[in-house]
């Protein structure tokens, strides 16, 4: 199994200034070519620095990639990192100088000194031609690895990555395994629980691997492995341990399976919101296709627009106040009354940071599911704070319409 | 000067599923406090290479911080990283499970075994407790450096960097230089505009110094100097050329100062939403305090929702088509009236990919915003993918109410 190692060059990333989602794009990149990243560093505009980082991937890494500070300016230093880990001194390639001058006449533009000064690389390394700006990569060997240093312009890199560097590395001897990766996209389990349920299948070591990713209201089971038939066998065993808690296979959002699933079986809905007012309508309204399927959301925060717009009756709030179960079941029902859909969904409850009261603690949340077969409703008690609770709150209602969906006989991905 | 390294720990980053946002975060916040980042490390969750880059770190470096990898799964190996770097064993720390079981406890939630072992720290370390998460953060000394780890969520971090990691900078000896930093908010100027209104404040090398940060719908101009009289001077500056631009000085979001504006000036508010379904009631909602002022909001995506629960005319639909300046002023205005708000604002528009028609290409978008004072409609192009333009389309609604209520005599912050 080839092992590569990131070296990520700049002021401005260690300043904070950028963030470096060259790393990213290139781990992804390196991973699936048979290189997975055994570690990354991000060092300064210094040649001392980036040579100490050469020098300490070379020790267990086959492939270092490098990328930035190749410019023209004076704090543009990699080339001479480079060439101060090889032990060596930087001179003019007339190859590179060639390619420059190309492919500035080509622009119609004149190669300055400074520009020159990209074509200086270090004694015994070869340029990594680059069409796409002027500064040229460099490949060197050293110690048994291969170091490859590209531009730090986001769009250069891609294009020298997937040109100069892909091709490399298919024939580089230390080429391991492309791994195969799907995703489980899993609601209303937290993380501690699905590691308890899968605990055999995420042991570490074990391949394939299986990794938990949580989000707010969600949890992304990621497995991992060289052999697709076992990958495909924990899936389905993480389909079967975790059973309806499964949104789907790969990673999707919770929103946008219920929206498939709502555009699939033609089944049109409203939504009644207190507490998360706003949020599902726009989590359904953000999907392409959702107008065929949406016919209204209320965001009913006040009591007043309760029982103006939805027709709670007034004596439901005075006798169980607007956090209740018959405030979520009138809510919901009366969305789906008048917006005139098959189902509706309701939320009600108290986000914080003020608004507990006696019995109903911060986090006390009303769902409710109203249908021609129905209303269901269901208390909640879910923790956070006032974003975290209003995006559980969200998700919790659109799982329970989930789960509906599903049983009345449609099947997500 | 102080020296800070950053360590990031977690396969998820170096397998490139997610981008290191913790570390630019990070980086820019230590080096506002006196501790510029030296350099940066990832690592995967492997209990050597953290003990490695920790034993790297204390070299140079007086401090340390280590983020991810403390949660309760199998994979979570941080916390026996730094003990393996110390030299000792994990052991329950009483103090932490005390701090874990009240966190527990206020939510109503049990303690689960293996979420006690989220209280295992390396001998001789003090947690930093937590109060947004279940794991604690760590606080470790090596070889004179301070070592402090945090959790890897992104919210957990930048609450605990605040509250445990800047107060224990602020003491330390190493401490250097603390930059004056003070940013500004401004909505509806595309950034090279910006660029060339404040071309000479942006000037590389100056001090302060001056950039720009933009977001979807917004911009962030940040000012940041040794002295704190020359960023106040550029700040003034900045809000004398950018005019009615500026929503505020600091770095709050829109939808967060135009509540404000409405809860000091008690003004109700009603919002009629089309393309941006729900979106704007859900920003709104947002905000404590917000259930003084918000009365109700209405997705009416689809046009019966539009004239049942609004009033919007069908005529007006026939003669104009629902992304049309009447349909826009009658949403706004029904909206107003159905509520019984003082202002209500209504969007409709084509957030594509499809919906386009002749004359209306995807991303004309009709804001309005109705008043005892009469109605307003704008018409706006607006660029971008189905996200974005709905995003703008929100916060040009808001932008227009934001800007009356400053002319009707509110000045924001």
């Amino acid at each position: 199994m080839g092992r590569a190692f990131i070296i990520s060059v700049g002021d401005e990333l260690l300043s904070g200034r950028i963030t470096d989602t060259n790393a990213t794009w290139l781990s992804n990149e390196l991973r699936a070519a048979g290189f997975p990243v055994m570690e990354r560093q991000t060092v300064g505009d210094d040649r001392e620095a980036i040579a100490g980082a050469i020098r300490r991937g070379v020790v267990d890494a086959d492939v270092i990639v490098v990328s930035g500070g190749l410019g023209p300016t004076a704090d543009d230093l990699t080339r001479h990192g480079v060439a101060e880990a090889l032990g060596v001194s930087c001179m003019r390639h007339q190859e590179a100088v060639a390619q420059m001058t190309a492919l500035f006449e080509r622009a119609g533009r004149e190669l300055s000194s400074t520009n020159l000064e990209q074509g200086d690389l270090p004694e015994g390394s070869t340029p990594l031609h680059n069409e796409w700006g002027s500064a040229p990569g460099i490949r060197a060997d050293l110690d048994g690895a291969l170091i490859l240093v590209l531009p730090g312009v986001p769009r250069e890199l891609k294009k020298m990555t997937r040109a100069r560097v892909l091709p490399l590395l298919e024939e580089h001897p230390a080429r391991g395994e492309v791994l195969v990766r799907e995703s489980v996209t899993v609601v209303g389990i937290p993380e501690s629980e699905a590691g308890r349920i899968l605990e055999d299948l995420m042991q570490r070591g074990r391949d394939p691997s299986v990794g938990s990713y949580p989000g707010v209201a969600h949890l992304v089971l990621v497995v991992e492995g060289s052999d697709g038939a076992a990958v495909s066998k924990d899936v389905a065993e993480i389909r079967d341990r975790l059973g309806d808690a499964v949104v789907c296979v790969g990673e999707r959002a919770l929103h946008e399976v219920v929206a498939g699933m709502l555009i699939a079986t033609e089944t049109t809905i409203a939504v009644a919101e207190s507490l998360t007012g706003g949020r599902i309508a726009d989590l359904l309204v953000s999907i392409p296709g959702a107008s065929s399927v949406f016919k209204a959301g209320f965001a009913t925060y006040a009591d007043e627009a309760k029982t103006d717009v939805l027709g709670v009756r007034p004596e439901t709030l005075d006798a169980h106040g607007a956090v209740s179960e018959p405030c979520a079941r009138e809510m919901a029902e009366g969305a789906r009354r008048v917006a005139g859909a098959d189902v509706a969904l309701a939320t009600t409850g108290i986000a914080g940071p003020t608004g507990a009261v006696p019995g109903k603690p911060v986090g006390t949340v009303f769902i409710a599911l109203a249908s021609a077969d129905g209303t269901d409703v269901r208390r909640l008690r879910l923790i956070g704070d006032r974003m975290q609770i209003r995006e559980r709150a969200a998700a919790a209602a659109l799982d329970l319409l989930r789960k509906r969906l599903s049983r009345s006989g449609f099947a997500a991905g």
